[in-house]
């Protein structure tokens, strides 16, 4: 199983790539064949191509990552809570976000998936 | 799919239950075949009644919960960060956790799990 340090060190990897704008930085924590739900209900991102993808737009909306409580980790994931802020329909806008990661045996970001619903995006 | 509301509905009943003491009302919450996995990665207890018995469980600790964030809703979950102050080996402790609800179509919880590891726990 993924040690708790690996974990840690891959959610702050996250939020790093977010505040320098290092879409690859932040693809490289993903495996080959993972997947990104984002928000959860919506179709799946499956694989390194389409994540990275998804990674460069995110970081074109300038989105930065905000912790608002510590990460919890347990058996093959973790899960954290943060405040995205970002540009929306060219207005600055806050999003409150709960990620979970799942972790192969190599360390790598088998499954994201993020919770986050419309109520829980507030203009700035 | 289950409504917002309900999905809100259920994680303030949740947080209720565990403030008045009252496992049957959390139960209640649960549909009949629903798994709980607390923490994620030990054993899942699977159906009413011993879901039931885990909440009595839970509920003999003192268990209170403070909500530390917004709900999130998103397809047919919720997500929500919180802390729980119990007594654990005779001490007062605190554990920051995250729990995720899946609902079915009934709008009762079918799957709960619980994020939080040993690094989450604080003596008070």
């Amino acid at each position: 199983m993924t040690s708790t340090a690996t974990k840690l060190a891959a959610v702050q990897a996250y939020v790093d790539g977010f505040a320098t704008g290092d879409a690859g930085a932040i693809s490289a924590l993903f495996a080959d064949g993972a997947t990104v739900e984002d928000p959860v209900g919506t179709d799946e991102k499956t694989g390194h191509a389409a994540i990275h993808e998804f990674y460069v737009g995110a970081i074109a909306t300038g989105a930065k990552l905000e912790m608002l409580g510590e990460p919890r980790c347990a058996g093959d994931f973790v899960a954290f809570p943060f405040a995205v802020e970002l540009e929306w329909q060219g207005q600055k806008a806050t999003i409150e976000v709960i990620d979970t990661f799942k972790f192969n045996a190599d360390g790598k970001i088998i499954e994201m998936k993020a919770y986050w619903g419309p109520e829980n995006m507030k203009s700035a």
